[in-house]
This record gives C-alpha cells, structure tokens and sequence, in this order.
C-alpha cells in the first residue's frame, strides 16, 4: 500500500520582483513523495502564504492545516485523489488559502500516479488522445500605443497566431487611450492574428465602463474580452455578456472551486471558462469544469502565466476535447519559470502545443536551476519550527 | 492629516486545540494606531496564515501583501476605509487568504474612527438607533441524544429564548440517529424556546440527504436548517430551499466578499444571511448586505463564535435595524474568548443584547490577560524578519 511519505514546498523568486502584472516572477513548487516514486505540483500564488497554509496549527476542526489532510495518506489511485481533497474541503473549511495549496499538492499527486502506472494523466482522466492545442502569447500591454504595437509585432514574428494582451493601461485612462491601445495590437498583430484582450477586473463592477469598450473590441475583431469584473460579479458579467452578440466574455482564473466556475457559466453567461489547476483544486477539478463546459455552449481554456509544468498541468484537464483548441502559452515568462525545468512544451511545425504523451506531466524539474531560485523561509510557531526551506531537491 | 502608522497582530490561543468544531480555540487580534489613537479587530480564522498574508512578499502586482495596501494609509473617514478596501481588492487578487486578514484590520479602523469621532459605529454606518436583538445561544451538538438533552436543558435555565445546535454527529450517521438528536434538543428545551440546526456543511451538495432530515425539522419546529452544504452550492441550496414551506435555510459565514453572500441570496434562496464580519471583508461589507437584504425577503443574521469584540463588530452592521432582530451569542466560548476582553455584551431583563453605545466597538481589551495567550511566531524570509510576535499590547 502506497502511501504520501513526504510533502516539500520550494518557494521560488526572482531576485527582484516588481509590481508588474507578470505572475512568472516567484513559484511555489511541491514535491510529492510515495513508494519511492515522487511527483511534482505548482500552486498559484503567494507562495509564502500556501506554505502556512500547509504547516499551521489547527484553529478547531474545520480549520485544520492542509498538510493533516494529505500526509500520510494512502495514494494508489484517483480516487484517493478525490477522497483527499474532499477531506481537505471538509476539514480546512475556514481556511480560506487552502485551496491553492491544495492545488499544487494535488498535481503532484497526478504526476505521482501517472508515473506509477507508466502513462499521462490526461489519460488517466479517461482521454484517448491528447489533441493539439493552438496557443496564444499571452503578454502585458505597453505602456503606450506604441509599445504594444511593437509587442504585437514581435509576438507575430514569433509565429503566434493568437495573441492576448492583458493589463497595463487598460481602463485606467480614458476610453480613447483604451482604444489606440486596441488599434495598435490590431495594428501590429495583422489581419490573420486572433487577439484576446485582458482587462484584469479593473472594471470591478462598472458594466457602462466595460460597455463602452465593446464597439472598439468588435472593430479590432477581438475574440474575448477577459476579467472585466471581479470573479464574483456574476450580475455583472451577465448584464455586460448581453451587449455584444461578437465579443465574449472569458473569466476563471479568480475561481477556486467547481462552483464558482459553473457559476460563470449559468450565472455569468461567460462563453470561455479558463482553469489554473494551480488555484481551482487542481487537475481533479479542472477535468470536472471540462465535463461541465461539454454540455453547454462555452468553450475551456487553460489560465497560464508561470512554467511548463503548470503548463503541462492546466492542459490535462481539457486534452482530450478536440473542439476547445485553444490554449494560453505563457510569451515572455521571467527566467525561473523557464529555466524550473528541462523540458518544455515547444510550439510543434504547425505552432501547436499538446499535452505531453510521457508518464504524469511530463516535465522534469532542473533542480540544479531552480536551486539558484530558492528562497529561505523559515516559520516558527511557539518555538517550534513548522517550516524551514530546504534546498534538497 | 491621520495616518496609519503601525498595524499589530496578536495569535492568541489556548494551550490546547482540539478537532472539536468551536472556533473559540483562538483568535487573530489586529491593533492599529493612528494619530495616537488605537482601534482593535478580530480576524476569522487560521491566525498563522492570516499574518502571513498581511506579510509576504509581493508576487506580483495583483498578488501584493495585504499590508502594502494598509500602512500609511490616510484614515479620516468611513470613505478611506472604502477607498482601501478596493486596493486590497485589487492589488491582492490572487492573494487568496487576504479577505480574511483584510476583515480584522477593517474592523480596527472602524474602531479607530468611532473612537476619534466619539461615535459609536453603527451611527457613523448611518442608524439612529441600536435595537436590541434576541440572543440565541450556540453551541455543539452533543455526542449522544442524552448529551444534547442535557445541553438544551443547561442553556434553558440559562435564560435563553433561543438555542442553536450544531455539527457534531448530524450527517455522519444515519438518520434516526439525527431525528434523536433533534427530538432531544427540543425535549430539553421545552416547547417555547426557538431551535436552530447547524449541519456545518456536512451534505456537500447532496440535497436528497439533506431533504430527508426536513420532516423531522419540521416536527421540531426549527426556525433554519443551516449550512447544509458547501458556501457555493448554490444550486443545492436552492434546491433544498424548495422542499419546504416551513424550514428555511441559514448560510452566509462561509462567504468572503458581497457578491457571495447576495449570490445565497438571488441564486441559493436562503431566507437567512449569516455576516462575520472578521471574513466577509469587515463592517462595511457587512453593512452593504444589510441593506441588500433589506429589499428582499431575507433576514440578516450575525455569525460570532469568538469574543465580544467580534460579535460587537457583528452587530454593527444590522445594530439600526428593528425587524432583524436574531442574533448569534457564543455561549459557552473557552476561556480565551470571553477573557481576551474586560467588559461583555450582557443580556439585558429581557435577555437581550444591543451594539454597544460607546465609542467604537464600545469593547476593551484585557491586555493582560490576553498576554497570557499569546503564541510566539516568528516569520523569516530571506534571512529577514517579516513578523516576530510582540508581548507590548
């Protein structure tokens, strides 16, 4: 019988990590060890406050550390998966950072199994073939029009045939700003390049704000408008998803559970529902929100903005589903997030991306790389030390 | 000019925390100063990892320390406490724990505020008057029939009108064992007293399960069945809130924004909100849901488990209104929670209780004697200090 002998976090950073909408700057990785076999997560974000989630005492029995639900436990196949993170759910019910705690555990644990049994986990979850996945750059805007034209241009010269921008000055300025940011994406993009465009709730619940911004999104031919709106503004999301028979909504990101997702759907009317496994459960739930989506007129799209292990992860949950081929590929990330590991998930002739065929993620770790990246925490709680970072990858 | 010029956490707990379901085991205090004046708060739950998010490190701009967007800050009117709460919002997006942390320090400045204005809060929140409000005491389910029986006669001779009971066995085992439990509260507390049920979640999103313990609620004339299932299974709820014209049902203390709890409300049709404002994002959150519930079919609930000074925050923000007149009292709270305070919220002949008429949360903090429950925590990154527990409350 196989069971969880050891959970390590590695909290990851750049040297210097700015304020820059750039999720790539720090990590949190975990590593999973059962049989003698390890496997490895990521979880999004914060990676300080996960780790105390993880090691904090109990506060009373629905407040329990994610670590008393998770170590020691008997890991043989998926659904020792799913009876975990219902423990988790149960017991750490008011602990709010759980679930990207929780997150990142649970990949590993996927990565763990599929490399018990010799195959991807995309196939574990029921998947015959693991399609190819058209992926978009997902990159910040400039700071100025011209900027992100020559954003634009570069990220085509790139062979990207989809391109998202996100952040920076959207909504911030005037309407006009907005637009010439737009224009120049467009611009510099060409015609053939699918643009999405981000706007980071910067709307908050403001539908007229957001609104004015549709007849510029339809000229540019954008494909979605993403996160006009705080996660939980549903009312919002519906109102504004009924000005536009063109431009769609996108949201998911912000979810962390299979509730709030179904409730962008039913609620929200989003019509691309995007999954981090690295803050929704992880990749349990990411294939939940799949089975889901199949069923109604919205198409899944993964959330992405650190490494090619969340990468490999948040492509699992949707990888046999041929008709949802699009697939955000993180342009630009910062040096750790590429540098974590040694393989990545290259663009294939045709500028397309899969889920890896080899067993679990996929991806290898460079620890001699990522130890370059460790940051030394250390966590002490009545004298005693519940977390010291370790560089023993 | 008042700034905010340090924000102070105290992780205070008993000596022993045990996997019962009594969130009185500890408390997160939050002490902030300003112009020389000092406000106190209580955060909802899990201290460690609360402190940590007000600490860690930046990730990103949207993923900053929930104490990036608090020091310094400029603190002369309800409208600044707003005004930070939407950065909080905003620059801690992905900072899942930061709702909680952020709901202690709110409720510290509001204290702060009515301290410097010498009013109390819920006059600056806009009442003219404090209307007294029926207490019902909470407390656990016993491990038996007999125990509960034992329990509902305590908290009768202990002049209660109205008694919760929660948790404990309700939902593990099979239904007559449940339909004991609920015979036996009402038997010991006569037919007069108004009951409560708390399934603290125990049904996941399992509605048939939940339905078949409606008759016996119905029998036993309970006035909300509450918590049923998971805070987001909006569709479960309103399911179950469907099967019956009498019981109707309670949740909301999960929730950790505005928009979850008026989701229970449109979506889950509970006809009870529970607010604790040490997680729903403070006082003024909770005094948004009071007046969204006032043009609905909805009563407005506290949720308080903890001290005094949390539930005179809780009662803040419904003190004005006269037909909301149910109130969450912790009766038999540990040690820790009815010490950390030198006065108490007493009922009054009619044993009632009222938010408080002096200045602020109108609540002292027994310095002292909260001293002697102080844990020591030391948090370290990089080799520098982010929190090391102080003694000089």
């Amino acid at each position: 019988m196989r069971k969880i002998e050891s959970v390590d976090f590695f909290y990851l950073s750049m040297p210097e990590v700015t304020t820059e909408g750039d999720g790539s700057q720090d990590a949190l990785l975990v590593r999973v060890s059962a049989g003698g076999v390890v496997g490895w997560g990521e979880c999004e974000a914060s990676p300080l406050v996960s780790i105390a989630a993880f090691v904090c005492p109990i506060s009373h029995g629905a407040c329990r550390p994610v670590g008393a639900s998770v170590r020691g436990q008997v890991i043989e196949g998926p659904e020792d998966i799913s009876r975990i993170a219902l423990q988790v759910q149960l017991d750490s019910m008011d602990l709010l950072q759980a679930a990207h705690t929780w997150s990142g555990v649970e990949i590993a644990l996927w990565d763990l199994l599929g490399k018990c049994r010799g195959e991807p986990i995309w196939k574990m979850l029921g998947y015959r073939e693991s399609f190819a996945k058209f992926p978009y750059a997902s990159q910040l805007f400039g700071d100025t029009p011209e900027q992100t034209y020559e954003r634009a241009v570069t990220a085509r010269k790139s062979r990207f045939h989809a391109v998202k921008f996100g952040w920076g000055p959207i909504g911030r300025g005037d309407l006009n700003t907005d637009i010439a940011h737009f224009s120049a994406a467009r611009e510099g993009l060409g015609k053939d390049c699918r643009l999405m465009i981000d706007a980071g709730q910067v709307f908050g619940e403001n539908v007229e704000a957001a609104a004015e911004r549709l007849p510029a999104l339809e000229t540019v031919d954008a494909v979605w408008l993403e996160e006009p709106f705080h996660t939980s503004a549903l009312a919002a999301y519906s109102a504004l998803a009924l000005r536009s028979e063109k431009i769609k909504l996108a949201a998911g990101e912000g979810a962390h559970n299979l509730h709030m997702l179904a409730h962008l759907i039913d609620y929200g009317k989003v019509g691309f529902i995007q999954i981090d496994c690295g803050r929704i459960g992880g990749i349990g739930v990411g294939k939940r929100v799949a089975d889901y989506v199949l069923a109604r007129d919205v198409s899944f799209v993964n959330h992405t903005f650190t490494s090619h292990l969340a990468l490999s992860a948040s492509l699992q949950p949707y990888a046999g589903l041929r008709e949802h081929e699009i697939c955000e590929y993180p342009f630009a990330p910062k040096a750790l997030a590429w540098d974590l590991t040694t393989n990545h998930l290259e663009r294939d002739r045709d500028g397309c991306v899969r889920a890896p065929d080899s067993h679990g993620l996929g991806i290898t770790i460079d620890t001699e790389k990522a130890r370059s990246f460790l940051v030394d925490v250390d966590i002490r709680v009545k004298g005693q030390s519940l977390f010291a970072s370790s560089n023993q990858f």
